[in-house]
């Protein structure tokens, strides 16, 4: 019928997507409000499950594919499955995890955590995706090209700083794997980009963790997830003659 | 009537506006097609008439304020004017040039001209569209905020290299006030961003001036116009609590 | 007797130490010509072992500690001797190893490992150093401070590039860690610096792999181990009123 | 006789010479010892004649050269006066002056000022020194090259942020034409350094502007002026297999 996407839709498949007033789940929106199957990757499936019936309800297209994209062998089912579903054209890492320690009490498990849950993650992510658009078929001559990759980043990929010298580490080792990634797949037409996230998101997570800092930043103190979603859609349709391979986001009132 | 701008439309100021087939114009189009009022400014003034001519045919608001940024009696009267027209809610500064010449042949005298041009306009530019916009009444708390300030940058100004010493300079010189400006008038309502444009525009300047090159780069291995245009566009639609203060765009093969 | 270094010698731990023609042996013979006994860690205990000979017949003092600091078992042990030795002031992490490989060949454990061996190995053996240090019971306010911890790093750090996207991923990672680790604790008296190399070492491992690039080069077109390791020696004995923590080092003719 | 400078001593070049308690005093102190007939500019012929009879005193060789790098003329003059002393090794740009005014105050004299001061007379001193160091007849071959040229810079070089827009913009193109001078001299010998100062100088123009802050700063809170002096003089003796381009120096506790 008049559903936005059908089975010919190109697909965009979302690592990290969580909690409702979350990031992932604004991306997904705003995805499927731009035409796309959604595909939803997170580790808790009824998050993902109740995200997807949404996205369903609202006349889109949605495939709840829970799994951990850090995990070789997770990401291996996960790809397979998106090959099934349709034609990949879009990618979004935003998965990962902060650690928070003073350096001396960090553990080398809890690097090693932050490193696989950010980098780790998002290579194998990234390189599922690309091995997915790849088989596409899809010219990369389109006018927004092959296909997009957009990793979700930190201004602690800028800047290591305690007490956050894990998840700035990951964070950096994250950025330098999109920096690969784009000089490496820019000119087959994959646009690849990292958004550098600088401030707390409106979201679930900040609500029930820091809800005085919430209530502090005041109207619009923090990043507003449909901001930042809009912010990747448009990257995603930009035109492969002017591409953005880093952007950066904050709130107008955020320090930097 | 139905035009899509009248006496009411909010104004953006374009400075550095010249041929038809370049960036200021791309920008003008692309923001009265956004229901702007658009004033340009530029050195020829036969160029500003002629594009304002064409937006007006289109069903568009345009006004020509020939004159140059870079000085202070020129950016007083063209000020003066914008004040007259309306309401300013975006400005942006496109102004500039590249002087080429090896360090030691390079005089003082290119040196402080590609300063005065870049950096000096880009100053005087950017603090007569500040001073209108903080005079509109405005409030901050609009959700774009009050208005937007948007600096032409290019790929030199995180990198001075021969034979572009004085350009890199300059540039250089101008990305730093951008960031002067987005840190002391952010939380004011003032977005302001420093795009840095990485590759040949293109455009008659450059199909003038190397049109071998434009036809080894191929097929969109140039910056389309309107292409870029489309982003400063949608730097300028962000919302407040998720703002940009610097991105790059770069051809999808331009090496980096 | 007269010998430079004692019972009562500072000590510079150094891992990474290979080849008699690398940069560990260089950093080696520069800090026991300072006055310092060295602990010579490195996977080959063969190497460190002739090193140390070749130190004490210099009439230096050099402990051999062969090891893996990018295991925590290792390291730990490693920390011991370090503590039975004397008072550790320095400490030099030049470890790691570049693996090169189109992004989509490479594989999960390849980049695992780049990250353990050059970042969690990085964080291991700083984190080791660190504490020794602080254990030693030297005054913060010694014009030098209480102690050195220097990070060998590289271009690739600061630009993830094909094909070393997990080379300059964990690379990324471990500039972050030496970041943090400076703003942690450089109020506390410890110097931490991160070191750029870029360009290649005149060494054993590069005469090997490569003995045309060597050719090409010509004088003083790769890094004289030497040269390099009177900068670390700098470094150390840097005021504590005027730190480095980045410095870039490159041949004369190196383009960048 | 013995003197560790005669007329046939190489020359160091130095701008910005200003109070005895300053950075370029503490220069000339350091580069006299090092062997040095050292040549100082600054504005105040007084200040400039006193320090050169204060290096006499102490067995070197001085010459007092009174003159503004940043005028065309002045410069002119100054640099013929270097070639008839003997052989410039060594130059060193350290003028400039921090202006601090919020952005809409701050006016376009000030600004060109600034850019003057700190951009345009570091090109024309450096374009004046890399002359006579190639008219030198001095092997690009020797270890440490044909000469060095040091630039001194500061944070606000990378960071625009108000109250110091002019400063840091003025500061960001001095870092600018110092890069291209490196990236175009380097291979024909010439050293090219710039150098970061994050924090105070403890020197007399900050003991007389903000006496309270040398206070709360405590013991090395702030740069001692010989430190940084030594630094220099480690860039200068760098072998050319192995140099500098960029350089910070912050006081240990400094937050960064």
């Amino acid at each position: 019928m008049n559903s936005p996407s059908d089975s010919s839709s190109p697909i965009v498949w979302i690592a990290g997507v969580g909690a409702s007033a979350g990031l992932g789940a604004a991306l997904a929106r705003r995805f499927a409000q731009g035409g796309f199957a959604v595909a939803l990757t997170g580790r808790t499936a009824a998050r993902i499950e109740a995200l997807a019936s949404e996205i369903r309800a609202a006349g889109g297209t949605a495939h709840a594919l829970p799994g951990d994209v850090s995990d070789e062998t997770s990401i291996a089912s996960l790809a397979a499955r998106i090959r099934e579903i349709g034609t990949l054209r879009a990618a979004i890492f935003n998965a990962g995890n902060a650690v928070r320690a003073p350096a001396l009490e960090l553990t080398a498990d809890q690097l090693e955590q932050a490193l696989r849950t950010n980098a780790i993650g998002g290579f194998l992510f990234g390189q599922a995706a690309l091995r997915a658009m790849f088989e596409n078929g899809r010219d990369a001559a389109a006018p927004d090209g092959r296909g997009t990759l957009l990793f979700t980043g930190a201004t602690a990929a800028l800047r290591g700083r305690p007490p956050f010298a894990a998840f700035a580490a990951a964070k950096a080792a994250l950025r330098s794997l999109a920096q690969s990634f784009a000089r490496e797949f820019g000119r087959e037409g994959i646009h690849v980009a990292h958004i550098v996230i600088d401030g707390g998101i409106d979201g679930e997570r900040l609500r029930q963790a820091a809800p005085q800092r919430v209530q502090q930043m005041g109207d619009d103190g923090l990043l507003q997830a449909d901001a930042i979603a809009e912010t990747y859609w448009q990257l995603h349709v930009q035109h492969r003659s002017a591409w953005t391979q880093e952007i950066d986001l904050r709130p107008f009132k955020e320090p930097f």
